[in-house]
């Protein structure tokens, strides 16, 4: 056996991910510390190097050696390394020089014309500009697509094996399940407490460190800032997060963080021995998401939790408004009809998926012109929310995703949901006294569950292999429509 | 004509420079904001950075265009440009791919030697990790050189067109005039005012926008942080300057950013026109140097400038020691005979720069040996500053710059001296009433005279012609000695 090309290789990918880093941070300062004034030289900066990584991606030699290993006799997870690479290379060839420009191009300046339109509340601004990038996105997806279908070429960026026909089946019984249980809660919601006060940045900046020692988020190799739009960055022993702080609501900023320390302590806990190597990195965006959920949703807004951070919010912030545990779960957990994807609650949020991902199939099957989207969305959104959309700016306009080109990516959100309800639900039967852990505040056996099964791993398996290798069986809906059901039954007893 | 080699040797050019942005971006963030963990990553980005920049410099197709305008018709600026970059093109060919990592490699482990060392006082300890890099420094510069000085060649990527034989005229009559200007001053020393409290880091902190605001350093399109060593990073839209704050004394920070602002003016006001091409970059080491130092000390240390500072400083910081902008004065232009470089007053600093030059000159020359290295800086020393150095870590330890191989750096520093001398003079005699105006903070005229002549011009022109055009003559040392020996016969009358 030839060693010599998987070795010329490997170092090759080393240095193309440590430039994908360097992308990120490019990203990460762009948010949190660029000065207002840097953004055009930005601009050119992150072209230049996206320009260097697609150049790196598509260079001939990789073919070359990948062609060298193909009947080469290689341990698994060598194996692996060079199917993940052959994957990306592939993709990087199929896409044309000129169709990368210009959908960089248009994508680039349709983000600005969203972000007008939406503000002049006009979907006819943006629609020329969606229409354009619908086509480039088509085009797209036929190249990587080759004789597959088009719209499964975009998910299996995000989201690697997964299809438009899988995800219809998981989104149906779901989609079901969380419509009755609006409808079931609608009547009922409307009284329960809320926290509200005055909340001072600066106390709720206290409370951050605090987070990052329940939730194993390590600081010395991670940091965290204020940005508008919360995210996580970075891999390995630099993950930073960032948060947002409103002095009327201090669960923003706490559930941000939480979230972003859930994609944090992943990236922190993939095997170091394999950073910079493609098998060292994330799974999915799936998988990331179902782990910024789980400590979220599973962890966060759960009744056994509120017992440690009832005292812990009181402590740093004062009186909340409700006066107990309960009833700071019950303001956590409240139900409330809303327009707005990033604001809705557990219930809600599976459906705006759910809505997306029929547009967005539809549109790049070219099934639905970009000229009937915001009829379509509103027409779709009255069927699963039993009411009407006001204004586009909180209907078709509310999301950036399509502006960018980002079109597959949306479902990585509910898929994220249904790993986290299933990872939960097998850690409840591994681990007895988990509701009591939760209530001490004491998350290290939910990490020493995650770590060899989810977080170690990193893109060992591709991601539906391994949740089902860590649940035991394969991934599906029933368990995040049994754990909503319980909860919200839980919340909104029926009669 | 045929101008399409030249547009696309711009194009290439341009990324390029914008990947050197990031290189520079990735240093800032490392100084600041990068979690201590992230070292090792970060090295890694740095190296795939640097190499896929090298890489660039290198690109045959450079060569090719290069050639191809050889005898073209080119606009002078087109032609500073096509020479610029045939100058990068040629330095990055020369130096074969296995020296530039061997001294990568080399000096990226001595840095740390170097600290254990300077930690531990033991130059020994040092020496061998030195003796390397000073080996491989020689083999690089043999190789810049071609059939020129290797020492020049060094000093050439820092100061093009300085040499060894230059810097030896202006430096033997400038260490003459300061070890007698020293010699003078040294038994009138010791009674000065000094400022003397406690400033809290919030209240110093409070002073930044507003030398900001007086230096015409715009934070819209820069920044302030903290960091151990301050320095200045970055270009155009997005210049970011560093201080340290210590609250036993607030000149410290005063004075970093005041010097870094030179810096960041200088890299905010090149023609903006020029952004991402060879001519819209500094002019060279010296001159960057020259905007600090003039900003620093012309103006910053000036008895005028006292005028404004000392009640810019009583209001944000309380009661200072000295009571009257005299008094400041006299504080912050103290002569006391010191050991390290980067804390010595204006008299001794051109002395440190004198005594490494000749030094390094006979390392790179094989003149001198690195184990015969301490000895002859402990007699350089004795000789310049008139007493014995007490300690390594006090002496030839006390500069990380030969640990990175910077060799050929450290003229720059006096290079900027002798240029800010040179600028304030010309200016002084151009503006009549610059006296009255520094003391109002008003820098308005400064910056206006020096914006068209050094800020805009980028490097229009080789940083000798680009102050000779500016002041009407060749630079020299006597601007700088006349200046020192007015100022500190003030401060020091002799009987």
């Amino acid at each position: 056996m030839d060693n010599e090309p998987y070795g010329q290789l490997m170092a090759h990918a080393r240095d193309t991910l440590a430039l994908g880093q360097v992308a990120a941070l490019l990203a990460w300062d762009q948010e949190t510390m660029m000065p207002r004034q840097g953004a055009p030289a930005r601009a050119e900066q992150v072209g230049a190097l996206e320009a260097a990584i697609h150049a790196r991606d598509c260079d001939a030699r990789v073919g070359d050696w990948l062609a060298a290993l193909a009947e080469a006799d290689l341990a698994p997870m060598a194996q692996r390394n060079v199917a993940l690479i052959g994957r990306r290379h592939r993709r990087a060839v199929r896409v044309p020089g000129a169709l990368a420009v210009a959908l960089a191009a248009k994508t680039s300046r349709a983000q600005g014309v969203w972000a007008a339109a939406r503000a002049e509340n006009d979907f006819a601004a943006f629609a020329p500009a969606l229409a354009e990038i619908v086509d480039l996105k088509r085009e797209e997806a036929a190249c990587l697509a080759q004789d597959g279908a088009a719209y499964d070429a975009l998910l299996d960026q995000y989201e690697p094996g997964m299809t438009a026909a899988r995800l219809t089946t998981l989104f149906d019984g779901l989609g079901q399940a969380l419509a009755a249980r609006r409808a079931e809660i609608a009547p009922r919601a409307g009284g329960e407490p809320r926290i509200a006060g005055v909340f001072p940045a600066q106390r709720q900046s206290a409370l951050a460190p605090e987070l990052a020692r329940v939730f194993g988020y390590t600081l010395d190799a991670g940091r965290i800032d204020t940005a508008v739009h919360p995210f996580c960055s970075g891999a390995g022993r630099d993950v930073r997060v960032t948060t947002r702080i409103d002095e009327a609501d201090p669960t923003g900023n706490i559930f941000s963080l939480i979230h972003e320390m859930g994609h944090a302590v992943y990236e922190q806990s993939i095997d170091p021995d394999r950073a910079l190597t493609p098998v060292g990195t994330y799974a999915s965006m799936g998988v990331h998401e179902s782990q910024s959920r789980l400590f979220e949703n599973q962890i966060g807004r759960s009744r056994a939790f509120a017992e440690w951070l009832f005292p812990a919010m009181e402590g740093a912030l004062g009186p909340l408004g409700p006066k107990t545990p309960e009833g700071l779960w019950r303001a956590l957990n409240r139900v409330e009809p809303g327009f707005i994807r990033t604001e809705a609650d557990e219930v809600h949020y599976n459906l705006h998926i759910i809505l997306r991902f029929g547009l967005e199939r539809d549109l790049i099957a070219g099934d639905l012109a970009v000229a009937a989207l915001e009829d379509a969305w509103n027409a779709s959104y009255a069927a699963l929310f039993g009411h009407q959309v006001p204004t586009p700016a909180e209907g078709v306009l509310q999301d950036v995703h399509w502006s960018i080109g980002a079109f597959g990516y949306f479902p990585s959100y509910t898929i994220g949901n249904l790993y986290a309800a299933e990872l939960f639900s097998a850690m409840e039967k591994a681990i007895p006294d988990l509701d009591a852990k939760m209530a001490a505040g004491d998350l290290g056996p939910v990490r020493a569950w995650l770590a060899p099964r989810i977080h170690a791993p990193g893109a060992e398996r591709d991601p539906e292999a391994l949740i089902a290798a860590a649940i035991g069986r394969p991934p599906g809906e029933a368990a995040l429509i049994d754990y909503l059901q319980r909860k919200f039954r839980g919340l909104y007893p029926a009669d």
